[in-house]
């Protein structure tokens, strides 16, 4: 294919995406462990989640590895802000009806300062696109949110 | 069911989503006219989905024209802007691989003023979330940016 | 809503659809304390429900009411029997494997009066249709009809 | 087959499923030609998938056979009439998102002599489980509809 | 159909699946009690697998009966080794998020003598695939996978 | 990247997944301009992918870019045989019912000498998996396997 033999673009047709120096780690206004003293579902949920990536980490599978980088790059703060791209995966999440992403997605949110109405607006653009069959998340959803904000 | 016993909660209590009064429709920069101007991809998809929307009123069915409603209602200016709205849009429909769906709010966020990059920043996280699986989706989503924006 | 406020189309074009006048609310012949009785695992699905719906009404989110209410009107009597709306609200729940709403309609179906082999015969459909990831849930569902009709 | 071959279990235990002798094949009220003839959408559909399955067939692969075989049973007349089994198939099509499985089923339902008002009816059902991303289907199907039914 | 009237094709032309009697029962390096010896995920997992299959048993159907037959024959030893058969449902499953799907033919797997290596290798495919929504299903593989290998 | 200039973890901690200089390019018995000779379904399939991937390539975005780099490595030479995971790229692809992923696959497979009885074997686990769903998509399936390999 062609696309291998010619030359890298030059910089200024890169219209598309900051170079990776322009983008970075987001500030959030609280701590995993903040949200954990807040809701026993959040605490639960980030207590298993480590216990088990570290079994991961531990496998230390390349390519594993090279997809979680790439992962983490995508909610840098960028173009858009963080926040923005937080919601974006909950709403990812929520379409694909995977509570532990949903849980992850709406915790990292409310780490960045993201409000309650904001979280549920972004669950209704999922609700509608995805219809009934979310509602079983979206009532476990609404319990963390209920826990985190309430 | 204790829900449908209770008095409704008073506005005060409102604290997830603004009233009716509250949302209001978008301005929007550019008309679909002008999409189809620029795009002949854009032009193809609204053509088609206008003739193929209007049978469907003609049918007049009673739920899906309620449905229609909540559905517009989703992306109005709200608690989040509906540039972001329409950008969640966009990413809901790439995760759950929706070609028209796609195009719909791609022009929908062009529409708003919505950059080519805040639109590939968007599709990135689909990307992420729901994996390889997209790239077809991603190729002819990229194509419709390249003439609308190019 | 300003759609039930508007003139309403005139009957000669309502083809597909009959007026909200002539949906109406099914007749149960068992009520869901009546199916908590017979089936442990039905009560226990209805009690978390009950529980989590109380919680998702508290947050009186505008989009989410209005999409409870059509979900509620697409499983009234109408121009099919509300028996046969349930069955495939059972069989789209099978499809998209999500046991919540496979026991939610089952439970609704039951409450109906429709047999166990009239069960069966509908998740058939959704096995052929959507394949052996469906053994898990088949399983589950088959569990919850031994309680039910057993 | 080895099943057919070996001891049938009694018929008293067969709780759930009409043993084979009596399902039987639905009677039509209309042929393939006859949607072909209303429908170039059907036309279309029908004549391609013939031409692509005697492809499969002359392929003759056993598992393939035998999948088709069961697909085959499942839509059989048995303890749920035919049609309510194709109006299933349709749901289940709409809720997976697929034109084709969409366009078999509801030809297969009108030669049944399922009214267009049953149709939009299952449709509906499909539309509030799985969400706006079928909309596009949905316009197809109402376009197929109207032109079977119009 | 034509198809159906037409005469089968002639054995000669059967370039795509062996017949029957060249698939044979692959043979396993374990039991599934050797499993759960080593791993209690196993254990809890294929103990509730057999309790729920006791009941779809009893139950009798005769359309789940042929499709679990058909499921069968699919893993095999055939064209293809039972190993890589269990290996692509591991993926199948993978990518269609189902946990016990997952689990279930990971053991297989395991009891045919695949490594370590060849189920995070197969993982792998899946993972970029179907993208960072398997991540919460990755790990409890992984912790499946340590048990079991550990 | 990044990823490269870090300190890699010591070969004794990799237990799941070989170093990336273990890692190889297949070798391919065919060209993708053999594979267009033989099928003009093959043809038109790269034909558009290689003009579509062209206008992602200008693009020149980041993260696409990553993720296009480790979608490639997934499927090199590894501990399983690069032949082995572009099946299980089709069963994927054929699960998730992406006809253009199929076709990729598929045509991967050929080139790399896999048979088309070996083909088949695969697409019929993904056939059982993922159910009736997948039959429009086998049959365009095995239009392309009829054309490469007839």
């Amino acid at each position: 294919m062609s696309t291998t033999t010619s030359p890298h673009p030059a910089p200024a047709e890169r219209a598309s995406e900051r170079p990776a120096a322009e983008r970075r780690e987001p500030v959030y206004l609280f701590s995993e462990k903040n949200v954990s003293e807040k809701s026993e579902i959040a605490r639960r949920f980030l207590d298993s989640r480590e216990r088990l990536n570290a079994n991961v980490d531990k496998a230390n599978n390349f390519l594993v590895k090279r997809f979680y980088n790439i992962d983490h790059h995508a909610y840098l703060e960028g173009t858009l802000p963080a926040k923005t791209k937080e919601l974006m995966g909950l709403v990812a999440s929520a379409c694909l009806r995977c509570d532990d992403c949903i849980f992850y997605h709406a915790i990292q949110a409310y780490r960045l300062g993201v409000t309650r109405a904001e979280q549920e607006e972004s669950l209704n653009v999922a609700l509608i696109v995805a219809g009934s069959i979310l509602i079983p998340h979206l009532r476990r959803a609404y319990e963390l949110l209920q826990e985190m904000y309430g």
